[in-house]
């Protein structure tokens, strides 16, 4: 068969499966999550073996030691999949919730309510836990899923998706409620991102070149989870003994997250603030890259090039730059900024005010660290990741930003006058 | 200057005027509708001059006298412009809105707040009032207007775009507030729908092919003003005296708009109910084009072939069938249906229910008429289009619907565990 079959003929199953979960009752969809947390434990021997073929192939392609890591499945990682679904499974059901009602003065009474979104496409490297996660947040939100993972991940992915697929039909509903394109070739992301009559939405997670590529390419709408390229500013006036563990933690809790801080500005009238964050950081391993300004008051510092400031890094870097106000940090930030998060640091309300209203990012803090945007810290649960865009979603995607909604206006016989 | 470089420069100039209208108040945003509701009354002269030129190219391009008449702009036509940016002015502000509060079990404070777009681009056809409507709606939501209209109004839109712009910064905003592409050349249109970095919308408003090309190879996101193919159910049990006049609205009262009624299916044991129904739209001067089944029973009605069921007819025209089951008259509505809007007429709750819940469609109607999909029907106020999209908006979209979200996450020094 080829790609563009392949394909076709799973996104139309998909396609055919979210009618049925669209109509699913919150019990049977739980009932699938919980039947394919129950494979998952009887069938660890199983999917370590399908994981084995890609640790065995991907040792042979030359992958780096961290990215073997990332795709090995471990007993414990394979425990975690389990109880990701069983916690998916208790979240209150998102769908049929009458988000808004009104009457209108002809008597006719109009209710907005959730709906699943249909079939979701997602496309994503590496780690196979990706695999499970995702499919379990779609079917928890009513929606069947049309997976593409990377090719590093590819058995271990296949072997988890039919799983999933049988734990489905276990609990009644079609197979086709998680389908996974096996070949592995880039051509069957281009052909998924053109089926907008059967895909109702992509959501891509992986490099800035992916997401161009989706982007540029898709006739589908997408749900992007670009770059993080999260910006921090320190206020003349702030407390900097409490500040520093702050940024600390912004940088270095988990550098390798979209959430990590790269960019960091401070007032002029606060090089003490700037002094205690860059030795703090460098005390925590962390390269400080500046501008001369900052060179020229902090020790250790190498210098910075433009470039810098427009780099995610994903590690224990950080670009560091003097500005002359909050206005100038503000311009600063909305130019190297990628939307993501960003965090002003101060104790002068209008400061504050200011940066929370005049960025046009999706999470923005005030006296809080960038690493607070995730989908747990915010309450909704589990995440199907970070949203860049601007529209349908932003920030924290959970299962009730994977739903959309329809109009039900009920009269008694009533036409338009 | 070559298009390319017009689209560039004015997508840029409109991605400038939006960061200054995302923190412009209501007080001032309502100023700008104002004043060109002022320049508006004031122009009269001016306004019709313009649209003269229009006329004039169009007779001798052989436009029909519908579009002739669609294009022309006449005192009260041009007072209504007016009187319409009146009412937008004054709405309630849709930006600033606290959607959702939560503090959590850390302290951190998370509220969701409504935001402007930023920069929407709109691409229409014919009538020269939707450029005011659509621009004024996005002035009121804080978002910039990049407006492409269609070749036959180019002289009647650019007069009111420039006026409009004029508008804005009499209220001390940027004229790129309102900018318009005064090249009608088709290519305009595909450069601003790739131009991802500054535009984050794209309304088009036209026929299918408009759509499909603007779906096919946007890079920005689309929220599409797709076909109607609205459908209408009658069950077995209704209350046929009271469902004829509701049927004959939903057709005849403006057959040329996207939420009449084109297809119908009655339940096989309500034929007393077909037979009034098709009588009534007749009498109307409605074409009924029915199944064989349909012609088997009423009197003049031509056959319908499949092609019927599926012809968005924006005419005096029905198609008609008559179903087994429920569950019958769904099916064929998932089959046909845009996804629009769509109504049963039953006094079985049990039917009402399934229907509504199982049909996948932006608006769905029990006993009411599907000429109700407007944003004046649904208490909107004025609306730029109904939606066909899955995502982000569905049906009738107004201010708010022209509005996205951001978080803002407040702490007292607060790290991430």
């Amino acid at each position: 068969m080829d790609i563009k079959q392949e394909v076709l003929q799973k996104a139309q199953s998909a396609f055919a499966a979210a009618a049925a979960l669209r109509v699913a009752p919150d019990e049977q969809r739980n009932a699938a999550l919980l039947a394919m947390a129950a494979k998952i434990r009887a069938s660890v021997d199983e999917i370590k073996a399908a994981n084995q073929l890609d640790m065995k192939a991907g040792a042979e392609m030359g992958l780096s030691s961290a990215m073997l890591d990332r795709l090995k499945l471990t007993d414990s990682r394979i425990e975690d999949m389990a109880v990701g679904l069983d916690q998916v499974a208790e979240f209150d059901d998102p769908i049929g919730e009458v988000l808004s009602e009104t009457v209108r003065p002809n008597g006719l009474n109009i209710q907005r309510i959730s709906v699943p979104i249909g079939v979701i496409g997602i496309v994503y490297e590496s780690r196979p836990n990706v695999t499970v996660d995702s499919a379990g947040l779609c079917i928890k939100s009513g929606n069947a899923s049309l997976l593409r993972g990377g090719k590093e991940a590819v058995n271990s992915n296949i072997c988890l998706a039919k799983m999933f697929a049988a734990a489905c039909a276990e609990a009644g509903l079609p197979q086709g409620c998680v389908e996974i394109i096996e070949s592995t070739d880039r051509q069957g992301v281009q052909e998924m991102i053109r089926m907008d009559e059967y895909v109702s939405l992509i959501v891509p997670r992986g490099g800035h070149g992916l997401i161009r590529t989706v982007v540029e390419n898709a006739s589908v709408p997408v749900l992007k989870h670009d770059r993080g390229l999260c910006n921090i500013y320190v206020d003349a006036s702030c407390d900097i003994q409490r500040a520093v563990p702050c940024i600390n933690n912004a940088k270095t809790q988990r550098p390798g997250t979209c959430n990590a801080v790269e960019n960091l500005w401070v007032h002029k009238d606060n090089i003490a603030a700037l002094k205690a964050i860059v030795s703090d950081l460098q005390a925590s391993g962390v390269e400080v890259r500046g501008t001369e300004a900052v060179c020229a008051v902090c020790e250790g510092v190498n210098p910075a090039t433009e470039e810098d400031f427009d780099t995610e890094y994903l590690d224990m870097i950080i670009s560091v730059d003097i500005v002359d106000s909050a206005e100038d940090a503000i311009a600063n930030i909305q130019k190297y900024s990628s939307g993501h998060s960003e965090a002003v640091f101060t104790d002068d309300a209008a400061v504050a005010r200011k940066f929370l209203s005049e960025i046009d990012s999706a999470c923005l803090y005030h006296n809080a660290s960038t690493r607070f945007t995730d989908g747990g810290q915010f309450g909704m649960g589990a995440e199907i990741g970070i949203s860049t865009n601007r529209l349908h979603a932003r920030g924290p995607v959970g299962i009730r930003e994977l739903t959309t909604y329809k109009y039900i206006g009920v009269g008694d016989y009533l036409s338009r006058k």
